[in-house]
């Protein structure tokens, strides 16, 4: 037996710059249509030749043309609508960090007052792009995401028309916000559909495995579970495959991030397979996303897997991915597109 | 002003072996009067032979006559009484390591049955030996000291005159148990009197912050302040500090243990001015743990500081200690005895 996957989608990917967006790219072109492309560079992308000439970087890297780079501002609430009128073509999303919250995320918005966000907000719901959320106070680390929930509840009641993806959620209190508001969407990871805080620190301390939001508790991975195997319709794949170079990971003040997106489709097609909803990976990796970003062109492709042992390799370039050196149940037979 | 502690003891400490020992054995011996040894060697110590060969090693490492190492054997539920009354001279307490659950406890206890445990048990309370325990289950990293609490409890009830010590406590529900039960005691290391889970995976994640049982929320570290700061009679230090070689903290899979003996005193003294609770330092450092453990001697040693910065260095051989690098407050001013 084989599984196809047509057109899968990344909905949360970061490709960096330079030398480890050349090693990344071609992972991510290679078995994906497209992806969100998050703009956290040093310095951000937030101007429109920055977003331009970092799509031409992308592009160059990939070599692919089966593989569509979505891309993505930084969000300022200095964003006026002529702004975003003016590069709207190029864009697909805005990416809102609350400041300091993670990887390269010192420029972000430092506070959440309603008139301060106000015009950004109400243009990027008349020009209906999509604001992505990593969604977490500066609480105490477990309860960072939960805190935020407020914060997506009273945007998405001042900002009905916004459409707000919930970035990488983590928890049952955002799974629970999902169902509370029309316009609150969601991206899920793969290694939150996988590990806990158990898996990170509960044995020895696996730096591969940190990442923010951090893991969370067995009934939150459970919740997560739920709504991305069973196809809710408003949650899709997002990797947030975040590469760092070996010596940022297993060293004294580690980086967040896990890199999975060489790994992602066989192992998600394995938890699919596991759980009985193979017929709902489908809408997990690609139709959902198609359906709430109604806006995007998706590039012919088709992917093809079968169930036979695939070794991971211990490293791209200088990055470790999950599950470096072991063994998955299926592998990428073909890909077509 | 300088301030004088009398006869300072660290009531839970690891001390390793061969090359390991000798660079940190003389950095304990240096400012305590006396330690309680934990047995976890490879193979775990559970003989006299190997008991006091081990401390013969541990005094010749020390290279001091003012410091005692007070030993102990690594639990199991084959001891006897007559075994037991054949080594009572040469050992203050017993470790009961759960199966598994922290660094060499392969050889722990897998289940608690009370008839399992009841000759040995009932043979300690005669012969008057404290049972130390490393108090977690198998369980969710941060509920897994809570869900012991029953276990303590359940020991506590059985084997009514046996003094347990419930060893580096680190949440509220610990705490509570103190007061439940007459027979239960506990130890609390430096570093959850200071950190959180914040500080170990809450920015950067910091493997030297790493350790077992893993530090938890900010509530349970205030409940563990409030009874060290104010003197709680069953409450002793137990510094738990757990050297470990910088490739084994650094690395993909780091080992659990806080390196905090050079620095404790230094920074109890600190914290126990910053809250204005000096008055209570000498009870959490020394006079409580010479009552509970009330057939120890402890050698004459006062050791005095003062407010003066103490650079930490960055490394002791290959062990990196807790605040590597950074300035204390307060130094060691003299070491008499």
């Amino acid at each position: 037996m084989s599984i196809t996957i047509n057109q899968p989608l990344d909905m949360h990917l970061h490709l960096r710059d330079e030398a480890m967006l050349k090693t990344v790219a071609p992972l991510s072109s290679h078995s994906f249509s497209g992806a969100i492309i998050m703009p956290n560079l040093v310095p951000p992308v937030s101007t429109k030749e920055e977003l331009l000439a970092y799509k031409e970087r992308i592009i160059h890297a990939c070599g692919s043309d089966t593989f569509t780079p979505y891309m993505t501002l930084f969000f300022k609430p200095t964003y006026t609508k002529a702004f975003l009128e003016s590069i709207k073509d190029e864009l697909t999303a805005i990416k809102l960090y609350p400041a300091g919250i993670t990887t390269n995320s010192e420029g972000g918005v430092s506070g959440f007052e309603v008139e301060t966000l106000r015009e950004t907000l109400e243009a990027m719901s008349e020009l209906e792009i999509p604001l992505c959320i990593h969604g977490e106070t500066n609480g105490f680390v477990m309860d960072r995401e939960a805190e935020f929930v407020s914060i997506y509840e009273m945007l998405a009641t001042n900002f009905p028309k916004l459409k707000i993806i919930m970035e990488h959620i983590t928890t049952k209190e955002s799974v629970e916000a999902l169902d509370k508001f029309e316009n609150l969407y969601a991206t899920i990871t793969l290694h939150h559909l996988l590990i806990t805080l158990d898996d990170v620190a509960g044995g020895m301390l696996q730096p591969h495995l940190f990442c923010k939001p951090i893991a969370k508790r067995p009934e939150d991975r459970e919740a997560l579970r739920k709504v991305a195997l069973n196809a809710h319709p408003k949650v899709m794949f997002g990797s947030d495959s975040a590469p760092h170079p070996q010596h940022a990971k297993e060293s004294c003040g580690c980086a967040a991030g896990v890199f999975t997106a060489p790994i992602a489709l066989q192992v998600l097609t394995e938890l699919f397979m596991e759980h009985s909803t193979l017929k709902n990976l489908q809408a997990f990796v690609s139709d959902h996303a198609k359906a709430i970003y109604n806006h995007i062109k998706v590039p012919h492709k088709t992917v093809t897997l079968e169930k036979k042992p695939f070794v991971v390799p211990a490293k791209y370039d200088n990055v470790i991915p999950m599950y470096a050196g072991e063994t998955l149940a299926y592998s990428i037979l073909e890909i077509k597109g």
